[in-house]
């Protein structure tokens, strides 16, 4: 056995932990075993049971009490903020949380394919390429790439997008955006998006997808949004509608983001606070 | 410098090359360096670059052509299914696609404390559990832990759930679904996620979390589900509504699925076919 770290190992043993205590099969306020029995059991060396147990600590999964040992803290820990992810900085502003922005990059560049064809671009077509980091309480959370047809990225300055969200710049320059597709998925963190959203190369991200139209049915604005989860989580209210056989859900019509980082009940169904 | 095949910096290589080939710093068409340069260019063994380039190929990024290198193939070769998640199955259904569920467990427990308070259970109300993977054409994509209060579990028994959507099962026998809270999130794959999506440990996956109220504003049903993001998204539409200045995003009223694995573009904006 050797006494190096070895990452992926205690990743895995990480994960296994993790899920114990997300089911319940280990539960909130049960002591683990010690370093060396789960090193003997799982066949790791103690300086990767001690990673993978660094893992869990940081995430608020469990608390270590020198002396006694390392307690389940309980999946509850730290909640990330929830809020409606479409209009997420109009509800984070309405909320009082200070955001902040890092503009990585803005440049003219020719339209990548899928780009073209997404935003419906005319062939050769130029896009207008920015990155940004956004911060909550000076916490970065989004790591955004936006593509927007160089006619009207044009109508707007470098220093405009680091102080100004994209889409309040386009609408005050006279772009109509009208509706949008929006596509949400998982991924994995590469080194360059780690770095920026300060996590390790390999942690899971919200990906997000959005290409907005302007009423005539031309793209404006294709953004690609990578979140960080345990500091956003996109919310919805639903409502089962249809008959019989036919019924589904259906989103509700969506609330003003309440200063207040539990999830929402619908709210006629809140208990009274005890 | 290691012989081996170091997993962990495999993974890593196989991010930073991915994040290229999607931000078209790697176009399509373009040759990668050969395995001998990476290695040199990372400080890898060449077999730890192989297994990067493995997972690249078996995500259809790159395409390995014998005798001439290893070539971009584009971020667009295998697009999951787009739907409504909400109503993923009765889309699914509605698609023609073959859908299975492999029922892992059921039982009944007490409930743990996050679910207790979700579903806002009497004090010692115990629940039933059951651990499901639904399969589209024979091939896993979500696994569905669900916990539903005794009284309304005892209404079906384990050989219904293994055939029929709980939902269904619920409504058939007089429970009424009248809204729903749903959070959507990323997360990795544990060990015992990862064999049942038939993943590697550490995939990221959707997080989804939905609780069901009746008209009573009781809790009927919580379910935790994990979708692979490469064999599903979530897509939904939205218009933009609102005064100038309080403008934002609603959702459209969704429409039934079509039977088309693209994304969707709102109708009217549909290009016609060349």
């Amino acid at each position: 056995m050797t006494s190096a770290i070895e990452p992926h190992k205690a990743r895995r043993l990480y994960l296994l932990l993790r899920d114990q205590i997300s089911s319940g099969r280990l539960p909130s306020g049960a002591r683990l075993p010690g370093e060396p029995a789960l090193a003997a059991e799982h066949g790791l060396a103690r300086v990767t049971v001690r990673r993978a147990l660094d893992l869990l600590a940081s995430e608020g999964l469990v608390r270590r009490r020198p002396g006694s040992g390392t307690f389940v803290q309980g999946p509850d820990g730290a909640r990330p903020v929830i809020g409606d992810l479409p209009n997420l900085l109009a509800g984070l502003i309405a909320m009082g949380r200070a955001t902040g922005v890092r503009l990585l990059s803005f440049e003219y560049v020719a339209a990548p394919a899928a780009i073209a064809e997404a935003l419906l671009l005319d062939p050769g077509e130029r896009v207008q390429r920015s990155v940004r980091v956004r911060l909550i309480d000076g916490r970065p959370f989004s790591y955004l790439t936006t593509h927007v047809p160089e006619r009207v990225g044009l109508s707007y300055s470098e220093a405009d997008l680091a102080a100004t969200p994209l889409l309040s710049l386009m609408e005050r320059s006279g772009v109509t955006a009208d509706r949008a597709t929006q596509a949400i998925g998982a991924t994995l963190a590469g080194p360059e998006v780690a770095q920026a959203l300060d996590l390790e190369v390999g942690s899971a991200l919200i990906d997000l997808t959005r290409v907005v139209f302007d009423p005539t049915g031309r793209g404006v604005e294709h953004l690609h949004a990578l979140y960080r989860p345990d500091r956003y989580a996109f919310q919805m209210d639903l409502v089962r509608t249809g008959d019989a056989g036919e019924r589904r859900w259906t989103p509700a019509v969506p609330r003003p983001v309440k200063p207040d980082s539990t999830p929402r009940r619908p709210a006629a169904h809140r208990r009274p606070a005890p």
